[in-house]
């Protein structure tokens, strides 16, 4: 038991990872924790827009862990190039800690998890990544492009990050959101 | 396809609803939308203590949803005493209203959860609370009791409000707090 209350307190951590974009109608950044909730509940409300057929639990619980390693490691935007592999080993690293604090098969399974949505190449995998890249994007459009715009991110940039996982994931979503991603560059919300 | 993007951007303002207990090394106040995140995290961990076989995804589901009415009621310190009904009556119009942003089945699902652990009659539910009952108390162990100090709240207080539902759904955890709380008495990390 104390094994499973030091993780769950380590996890604490992730409330102060902050990322690039603002929760509607705050002046402060989002935090991580709050980001994983917020996409747990976007694929639960999505999964039947899913492009294959998925178990929707084990998407739930990749996107509940797929952000831990940023305890050690922080949040890095997505539209950032280069350093992505070195990111990629540091992350393994820090979740190899965070899951070790755990009794074996529980921390096993968190890290099969986390791998699982890294590889991305299951469809639950897949449908994972379009529900991540797409709230952000989601959060953008209903801010006029807050932080494509203090990051100086363009609109091409944008659609070249976000188009091939989305679509591979859920088509649906990518129709809805290359419309209205182009509508936000006539009102001129990206930043570069 | 807008109306499950209406749902997830009002789901938003979770973010925003701010509760008594601090996160670790921070500042501020937790909000409901982190906590939701963090509790998801718990019952998997500790799924393999429950009282009774349970369904882990239908729990992680509750959990995830049994927070979203505070979008328009705010929290409540789960110690407050009196206006449990009046309360419980508001959250239940706001859950309609904003599971009724989403299609009918996806919302009829959110609202069939969020039921359920109100009800708290099912193993799973009885499980949910028992982990949704421990996480601030697990914070306070392990900050020195600051939302009982900050609100007056006194050992007795706590163990008559968390005892029944943490014993009822994951007896294991109960055994564990109840040695750890006469340890925070005993180090005068109580309110009263």
């Amino acid at each position: 038991m104390q094994r499973i209350i030091d993780f769950i307190l380590e996890l604490d951590k992730l409330k102060g990872v902050t990322r690039k974009t603002r929760p509607l109608g705050l002046e402060r950044y989002e935090n991580s924790a709050e980001h994983s909730w917020q996409i747990a509940m976007l694929a639960s409300s999505l999964a039947h827009h899913a492009g294959s057929a998925i178990d929707i639990h084990r998407v739930i619980g990749m996107l509940l862990v797929h952000d831990i390693g940023e305890i050690d490691t922080g949040d890095t935007l997505v539209y950032a190039e280069g350093g992505w592999e070195e990111r990629k080993a540091a992350e393994l690293a820090a979740v190899k800690r965070i899951f070790g604090l755990l009794p074996e098969p529980q921390g096993a399974a968190f890290l099969a998890l986390w791998r699982e949505f890294e590889q991305g190449e299951t469809p639950e995998a897949r449908f994972a990544h379009a529900v991540d890249r797409a709230m952000p994007v989601l959060l953008n459009l209903a801010n006029e492009g807050q932080s494509w715009r203090e990051n100086g991110v363009s609109h091409e940039r944008v659609v070249r990050r976000i188009a091939p996982p989305i679509k591979a994931g859920c088509p649906a979503l990518w129709e809805y959101l290359e419309a209205r991603l182009d509508e936000a560059r006539q009102k001129g919300w990206f930043g570069a």
